[in-house]
């Protein structure tokens, strides 16, 4: 086991909210068999000239004040994001840690790993502390509404912005990550690409390479060997885990996941169907609402298990301690 | 101490020596001037269309090669870059497993923190390895080139392209990092920007905002400051430490950092005369050609201290093992 704590979370979905039904109709196509297929109902789109640091620095002071702690006791600060941040240079990270105030007290980096993003990072936060850092905040921002335009209408229908934050910090007796399993699959293309605007010289948006039946059958077959990858190495059964969840890249997947691992969905926490689909922040979001609205007692694992570009797959087993 | 062993490194600088007299010629300037200022005679820019996950994986083949351990055994790869990577969308890390074959055995992600970026992985794949990770690999390729232009004449003038790998493993006896104290300077504004061209919808080049002689003394006092809190945390003084590795962002401020500290010069491994300014690539660079050119013995100590756009800023300060 992996010692470590989560001492508090929040999340946000900032801008305005926007409709399937407005998208679909403003694309031409019906908004009842757009819904249908996605599974999304709502998304939001943050204002154009949002920074991600601004909506970082928010949701982290809010985790802050769950976790009862100053932001000057962090000691490190990742930020999540799939899109290259605010700049490509500096590190958006150190953009949060100066919108708290934070001067010499705490390193702050960037991570991308697409939708694997924030379990990637969760890993490296419960590592630092269990080799003596102090508390690690983890913040993840994903504005996709950046990177997609009615030319590239997949993407466009379904990606979302949405924020989260989780403080991590040392743990109290049996509480820690009971697994973790992150891994590659290099066998497979890229199905999902963002290319960049420095290689290519123009405007890019998100593009889904692989068929919809393909992408599909490439991520619950990597959600499901992810996920039998962390019980197998934590010894614990699918069924005694109280709490599952999932990466959510629409609501028809996220459904399949749910059938596909036989979990009772009172054991998670649905979003996609009003968030859409955003990134590495579908699980800290779910993780936040989780913690805040459900009866999560001491001793619970909270299993979440995810899928990127990549491919990257992954999944954690976390026990709830006392 | 974090235990942890340097397995092996590689390094290269892809694509044509570019020199200052000609990039110098071509703006209208005095050739002398130029380099008399910069400190800089030649760099590396890489051929269009070369991507940063070919030339990683072959550097990484080559630290594997000098480790003595095959792909397969890595567990975790991370992948340092300033410039958000081949792709936006997945992490540039998948294609460098992908290239090296791994399929299922190891974890990749991005990590983006400008100069610091291979410290900030250092410190994490460290710590992934002493709470029971396998082998790690760094994996750190900058090819500024793509982000310079003459329009932005002070960054086309020193910016160049290197590559380099380390891979992390198991510590021998008394063996890993005395120190590693990594943090943030949010009081001070960004000095050195490359504005994302998904936000503002046009190419994009590094910006030094800063005045030269203003960098400079930001940059001083970050090194200075990193320097003195890695050294008291070990509470090893520098006179005692056998090798200085600082970041070299160009000639003069490398001498002045040694001038600074008291570093003898034949305690060092200057690079930037030769490749330019590499980014996060710089440390890791003169790194491996410490450990492949100069006579390092067990019980020595490495210090590697730098400082890059954000502000951020650290050291680490690792010992040699048997």
């Amino acid at each position: 086991m992996i010692p470590v704590r989560i001492l508090g979370t929040a999340s946000a979905v900032p801008g305005r909210t926007v409709t399937t039904e407005e998208l679909a109709t403003a694309l031409g196509r019906n908004p009842q068999t757009v819904e249908a297929r996605t599974g999304i109902r709502t998304r939001h789109w943050s204002a154009p000239g949002t920074r991600m640091a601004e909506v970082g620095a928010e949701v982290l002071r809010r985790a802050l004040g769950a976790a009862g702690l100053e932001a000057r006791a962090l000691r490190r600060l990742i930020f999540v994001n799939s899109t290259g941040g605010d700049a490509l240079i500096p590190a958006t990270a150190n953009q949060v840690a100066a919108a708290l105030g934070l001067s010499g007290s705490c390193d702050a980096f960037d991570l991308n790993n697409a939708c694997m993003g924030f379990l990637s990072a969760f890993d490296l936060a419960a590592r630092s502390i269990a080799t003596g850092l102090g508390p690690v905040a983890i913040v993840t921002v994903e504005m996709l509404s950046r990177a997609v335009a009615p030319e590239a209408p997949r993407s466009y229908l379904v990606l979302g912005d949405a924020a989260a934050a989780a403080v991590l910090g040392q743990a109290r007796e049996g509480e820690g990550l009971l697994g973790s399993v992150l891994s590659n699959n290099g066998a497979l293309p890229p199905d999902t690409v963002l290319a960049h605007p420095l290689r290519t010289g123009q405007p890019e948006r998100v593009q889904f390479h692989a068929a919809r039946e393909e992408l599909r059958r490439i991520a619950l077959d990597a959600l499901a060997s992810a996920t039998h990858a962390v019980l197998a190495e934590a010894r614990v059964a699918l069924g005694d885990i109280e709490w599952v969840l999932p990466h959510q890249p629409n609501g028809s997947m996220f459904q399949s996941v749910l059938e596909m691992l036989g979990v009772d969905p009172a054991r998670t926490v649905p979003v996609v169907e009003e968030i859409g689909s955003v990134g590495a922040a579908a699980i800290p979001v779910s993780l936040d609402r989780l913690l805040r609205t459900r009866p999560v007692r001491p001793g619970d694992r909270i299993l979440m298990t995810g899928v990127g570009a990549g491919v990257a797959q992954g999944a954690l087993l976390y026990r709830v301690g006392p």
